[in-house]
C-alpha cells in the first residue's frame, strides 16, 4: 500500500484556509473529523474528508492543519494503517499512548499567538466543541466555525450525497410501530419536562420510524432528521422518497391521522432554519432535547437556555434493549450466518491446503458469497476484515490488490466479518491455522480465548457497566505480559449498525450505560505480533438473566448468551492452559454450534459444511 | 443506639435562613456537607457540622435541609447507621442506589420557584460549587455563598479550632527535604506554566514541609495553608506552633537562606485576602494553580481568567508514589503493626474463648494497647472497627456503649483497625471464629478471600488505573449472585491520612491516576449480610515491578507486594473452593507472616504470640 501524495492538496488547503471568501479571518488551523452532520462512524463517500485529505482510510482518525504541520490521531487499531497510507507531510498521534498529546494541547503547543482554529459547526459535535474551545481560549487561541466545508472547496471530484430507496419494516421485525415508539419518546420527554426532540444520528431516525436505508456502506441508514414535538413530527429527508408507496403507507402519510401523528416532511437542508425558528419560539423553561454528541451546528441553532443535551438519547437507550420479535430476529440472523461460515471454513480447508490459490481477497469474496445465499441477506455489515500473517496484525485491516497475501499452511488466517440481514446484523471473528500452529501461536490464542471465555460466562449484578467487565477479558494475557490496543466489545443494532450504543465493554468509557437483559453486545478480545500475526475471537452476545445461588438484596444478575454459533478452531488451543471450568465452556459451546447450526445446514442440505462442522465441534480432551 | 432529637436545632436552623443578621435574601435550602475549609475526610470536632444538625456521625454524607425536608445522602458503607443515628426529621438518601435522585435533582423537585440554596463557601469544593449551581441555575433556582456559617450560628457549644504542636521530620523518615519538595514543585509548576500554587488539603501541606500535627484526631496534620510562587513561600498557619525552636531549626525561619526558600509565615484567617491580593496582582496568561477540589471561596479569590484547576495537585501525585525510605518505613510500621496484632488474636483466643469476658469495646482497646507498646507509635490512624455478629455488617461501624456486643464463639469478628508510626500509617482488617464457623460463613469469607488474592496477585501493564481491578475482586462473589456496596480499596498515607488520592481501586471513579511502582493501596474486599454478619480481608499492598514472561511493546508490568502481614484464619476457608493457585497464595503469604513477623515476635519476646503464629500459619492441605 503506498501512502497518498497530499503536499499539493495540503497547499490548496492551506491557500483556502486564508481565502477571504470562505474564511472571515484567516484560520491558522483547520481541524478535520472524521463523522458527518450526524457524528456517524461509517460515512458515505461524499463525507470521506479527512481519508480525502490525508489518504488514512480508517474509521477513527482526526486531522488537524495548520500552516506547518498536518496531523493525524487515531487509536491502537489503526497505528499501522494510518503509518501506511499517509505520506511524510502527516505526523501520525497515536491515541492511548502516554506521551501523545491531546489535539487541543498539541495546537497551544504548535499555533502563534492569538491563532483561529477552524472547524466545520456541522461536523464537530458539541461536546467536542465545547472541550476543545474551552482549552484553546484559555490559551489565547479562538475555536471559530466555518461554514463552507474547506475540503469540499477544494475536492474537486466530490461525490454526490446518496439518496437511496428506502426499506420499509413491519412489526414481524421490530416488534414494536413507530406510532408506539413516538408515545414512548414523548412520555420520555414529558418526564424530563422537554418539548421538543432532536433526532441527528441517523440510526435513531431509521430505528424511530421503522425505516431502513442504504445511503451508507454496511449501515442500513438513509440521510435525515426528525424533530419531535408534544404534537408534532417533522422528517427532514430529500428526494422522492417519500413519493414510494410502500412508504407512504408504512407512514401513513395519505391517511387521516390523529394530527400528532401527522407526519410532514420536509427538505433535508431546511433543518437549521426549522430548528432556529423553534428556537425563537420557545418561552422561558421550554427545552429541546438533543444528543450533547449533535453537531455544534444544530446545538447553536437552540439559545443556551433552552437546551436540554445528555450523552444518550431516550432513542439511543431504548434501540440497545432489544424487544422478543427483535432477538428472534438476531437468533435467525445468525444461525444463518454460521451456516455461511461453515460453508466457507469447509471451502477455504479444501482449497487452502491442498492448492494454495485461495488470497485474502477471494476468502473475503467467497464469505460474502455464501453469506448473500442466505434469506434476507442485504449486505454486508462492515469491510470484511480478512487477514493472514502479519496483516492480521493491523487490527482493522481490509485487504487491497497491493497488499492482498495467499493463505498458506504456514500462517494465521483471521476473518472478522459479518451481515446484515433483514432480521438481524452480525459480526462475527475466527482465527484459524491451516496447518500446524507453533507452540507459541497456540499459547496466545489459548490468551485470548481464555479472555474471551471469562466475558461470555462472567455473571455479574444488574446495574453493572460494560466497562467493569474489560478487564476479565485481559487477565489471562496480562499475566504473561501481553495485552491489546482495543476495546473488548461494543454495542450492535438490530438490522442496524453494527457499532452502536450506550453499552459496550472497554477500558476507555465511563460513561456507558448499565448493561441490561436485551441488550446485544459484542466480545472480541485479541492479541497482536505486529509483523507476524493477529488473533481475535469475537462473539455476538446477549444479555440474559442469570440464575445464581443467592440473589443479594434482590438485585437480580446478569451474563451473556452467544448468538454467534461457529466453531472455535480446537487445533489452536493449548489444552493444557484451560482450567476445567473453560474447557467445558468449550464443549458446551461447541455442543450448542453442532446442534443449532448442524440442524440448520442439514435442512439447506449443506451436507458437505456439515460434516465439517462435527469434525470442527468434536469435544476436547485434557491430555493427562 | 438511639437517634438524636433536631427538631428543635432544625426549627432554629430555618430561622436563621430567614434571618438578614446572616443572609443578604432568604435561603429556601441549605446545604451542609462534610467537610472542613480544607475537604478534609476526617474532621476536626469544630468542623463536624453535619453530624451536630443530624446526629449522623459517620465520614461521609451531605445534609440538605429546606424549609419543609432534611436530607441526608450517605454511601453504602453508611445506610444502616445513618438510619440509626437520626430521627425521623431525616429522611436518607441512599447514594448508588438506582432511584435515588441527586443532591441538585432532588433540590429541583422540592423547592418552589426562583429559590435561593445557600451554602459556605469555603466548605463546598469549587467543582462541586459548579456542578450544582448549574443544575440549579437551569431550573431557575440560584446557589448563594453564605459567609457566615449558619449552623455555627446555632451551634452554642462548639468546640474552638485545635491548634497543636508541630512534630518535625527528618530525612531518615522523608527520603527528600522539604526544600527538594519545593524545587520539584516549582519544576511542575514552570512545565505547566503556572506562577503561584496553592496548597489547601491539609496532608499535602503537613508532606511539603515534612511536618506533622495532631489537629485532626487520627491524621497527623495541622490546620494551614501555603501558597508557593516562583521565588516566594508563605505558610498560613495559626498560635505559637512557629515559636518550637524545632521547627523555626526545621524550616530554618532564623538562618540567612536564598530569598527563594525563606518562608514567609502569616496567619491563617488571612489566606482569602493574601490570595485576593495574588488574583489582582497577575497579568494576563499568569496563572495560578488549585486543586479543583479547592473550597469555592479560595478558588473564587481568584479571577476566573487567571485559575488553573486540575483534579489532582502535583504534590498528591508525588505524595503517592513512596520513596525507597518511606517504603522502607512503611514496612517496618506493618511489621511492629503485626506483632499487635498477633498478642491481641492470642489474647482474644484466650479470653474469649473460655471466659466470654471481651467486649468490642475492650477488644479495641486492647488492639491499641499492644499497638502503643511499638517503637515510634503515634497514634490510631482511624477509629477502630471492633464489630461481631450483626454489627458487622454495619462497615464502618465503631463500638459505642449502647451498641457493644460481647464476643462469643457463636459470632463472626471482624477487626478494621491501623495505626500511625512515626515511620508509616497501617490499615488492616481481619475476620474470625473462635469457634466453628457455619458452612455458609466460611464460603461466604472464601468468595471475599478469592476476590482479596485476585487483586493482591493480579499482574497488569504499566499505565493501568486501579479501577479496572475492581471487578477481579467482585467475581467469585458475583459468580454466587453476592456483592460488597464499598471499593476494594483506597491509597494510605506514609505516616499521614489513611485514605489519600489519586489512586484507588474502586467502580465508582474514573479519574483516577494510573498505578504505578511505590503507590500503596489497600486490598479489601468484603461480603456483609444485614443482621447477621460481615466479611472483610484486608492488607495494605504496595505497587512493584512485576516479571512477566513476554514485555507487550516494553511497557512493562506491575503487581502487589502485600506490606501487611497478618495471618488470614484458615478455619474460615472453605478449602475446597480455592484453586490450587489461590491455595498456594494462603501458603506462600502465610510462610511469609512466620518468618518476617515471627522473626520480630521473638526479637521482642513475644513467645506466647509467636506460637499463636506458628499455629495459625499452618500450610493449607486439599482433602482430597
Amino acid at each position: 500500500m503506498s501512502p497518498k501524495i497530499t503536499t499539493e492538496l495540503l497547499k490548496q488547503l492551506r491557500q483556502v484556509m486564508r481565502n477571504p471568501k470562505y474564511v472571515q479571518e484567516p484560520v491558522q488551523a483547520y481541524i478535520v473529523p472524521s463523522g458527518d452532520a450526524h457524528q456517524s462512524e461509517y460515512i458515505a463517500p461524499c463525507d470521506c474528508r479527512r481519508a480525502f485529505i490525508s489518504g488514512f482510510d480508517g474509521s477513527a482518525g482526526t486531522a488537524i492543519i495548520t500552516e506547518q504541520h498536518a496531523a493525524m490521531w487515531t487509536d491502537g487499531r489503526y497505528f499501522l494503517q494510518a503509518a501506511n497510507q499517509m505520506d511524510n507531510n502527516w505526523t501520525l498521534m497515536k491515541m492511548g499512548l502516554k506521551d501523545t498529546p491531546t489535539q487541543e494541547d498539541w495546537l497551544v503547543s504548535v499555533l502563534p499567538e492569538g491563532s483561529k482554529v477552524g472547524v466545520d459547526p456541522f461536523i464537530i459535535p458539541a461536546d467536542q466543541w465545547k472541550r476543545m474551545s474551552k482549552v484553546l481560549r484559555s490559551a489565547g487561541h479562538d475555536l471559530v466555525p466555518v461554514k463552507e466545508n474547506l475540503i469540499d472547496t477544494i475536492w474537486t471530484d466530490c461525490p454526490q450525497r446518496p439518496c437511496k430507496p428506502l426499506i420499509t419494516l413491519d412489526l414481524s421485525y421490530t416488534g414494536v410501530s413507530w406510532r408506539d415508539k413516538i408515545v414512548a419518546l414523548r412520555s420520555k420527554m414529558a418526564e424530563r419536562k422537554v418539548l421538543w426532540f432532536v433526532v441527528t444520528a441517523l440510526d435513531e431516525v431509521a430505528w424511530l420510524f421503522n425505516l431502513r436505508g442504504s445511503d451508507v456502506e454496511y449501515n442500513p441508514v438513509f440521510f435525515a432528521y426528525a424533530v419531535i414535538g408534544m404534537n408534532t413530527i417533522r422528517l427532514f429527508i430529500d428526494g422522492d422518497r417519500m413519493a414510494d408507496p410502500a412508504v407512504r403507507e408504512h407512514l401513513q402519510l395519505d391517511s387521516t391521522l390523529e394530527p400528532e401523528f401527522k407526519i410532514q416532511v420536509m427538505p433535508y437542508g431546511s433543518i437549521l432554519t426549522e430548528l432556529q425558528a423553534v428556537g425563537a419560539s420557545l418561552s422561558p423553561k421550554e427545552k429541546v432535547w438533543l444528543s450533547d454528541k449533535a453537531s455544534y451546528a444544530l446545538t447553536e441553532a437552540v439559545p443556551k437556555a433552552y437546551q436540554y443535551l445528555t450523552p444518550y438519547t431516550p432513542i439511543c437507550i431504548a434501540k440497545a434493549v432489544k424487544n422478543a420479535l427483535e432477538t428472534e430476529g438476531m437468533r435467525r440472523a445468525h444461525v444463518k450466518d454460521a451456516v455461511a461460515l461453515c460453508e466457507l471454513f469447509n471451502w477455504l480447508e479444501k482449497e487452502v491446503v491442498p492448492k494454495g490459490t485461495v488470497t485474502e481477497i477471494t476468502a473475503a469474496d467467497k464469505a460474502e458469497e455464501f453469506r448473500s445465499q442466505q434469506k434476507d441477506f442485504v449486505e454486508l455489515s462492515f469491510a470484511t476484515i480478512s487477514s493472514t500473517g502479519p496483516n492480521g496484525a493491523i487490527i482493522h485491516y481490509k485487504p487491497v490488490p497491493e497488499t492482498n497475501r495467499t493463505l498458506s499452511v504456514n500462517e494465521i488466517y483471521l476473518l472478522d466479518s459479518g451481515a446484515q440481514y433483514k432480521d438481524g446484523t452480525t459480526d462475527v471473528t475466527r482465527t484459524m491455522h491451516f496447518g500446524t500452529p507453533s507452540a507459541y501461536e497456540k499459547e496466545c490464542f489459548t490468551y485470548v480465548l481464555k479472555g474471551h471465555i471469562a466475558v461470555s460466562a462472567a455473571i455479574f449484578p444488574n446495574g453493572t457497566k460494560g466497562h467493569l467487565l474489560d478487564s476479565f477479558a485481559r487477565s489471562a494475557l496480562w499475566d504473561c505480559g501481553l495485552d491489546y490496543l482495543h476495546g473488548t466489545g461494543h454495542g450492535v443494532g438490530s438490522f442496524l449498525n453494527v457499532h452502536e450504543g450506550p453499552c459496550g465493554i472497554s477500558y476507555k468509557t465511563f460513561a456507558d450505560e448499565p448493561l441490561e437483559a436485551g441488550m446485544i453486545v459484542s466480545d472480541e478480545p485479541g492479541y497482536y505480533e505486529d509483523g507476524s500475526f493477529g488473533i481475535r475471537i469475537e462473539n455476538v452476545v446477549l444479555v440474559i438473566p442469570a440464575e445464581t445461588k443467592y440473589n443479594f438484596k434482590n438485585r437480580g444478575s446478569l451474563t451473556f448468551e452467544p448468538l454467534t454459533l461457529v466453531p472455535i478452531q480446537t487445533k489452536m488451543i493449548d489444552v493444557s492452559l484451560l482450567t476445567q471450568k473453560e474447557l467445558n465452556w468449550v464443549n458446551d459451546y461447541h455442543q450448542k454450534c453442532r446442534e443449532v447450526i448442524g440442524a440448520e445446514l442439514e435442512r439447506q442440505g449443506r451436507l458437505e459444511a456439515l460434516q465439517w462442522l462435527i469434525r470442527e465441534t468434536e469435544p476436547l480432551i485434557r491430555v493427562q
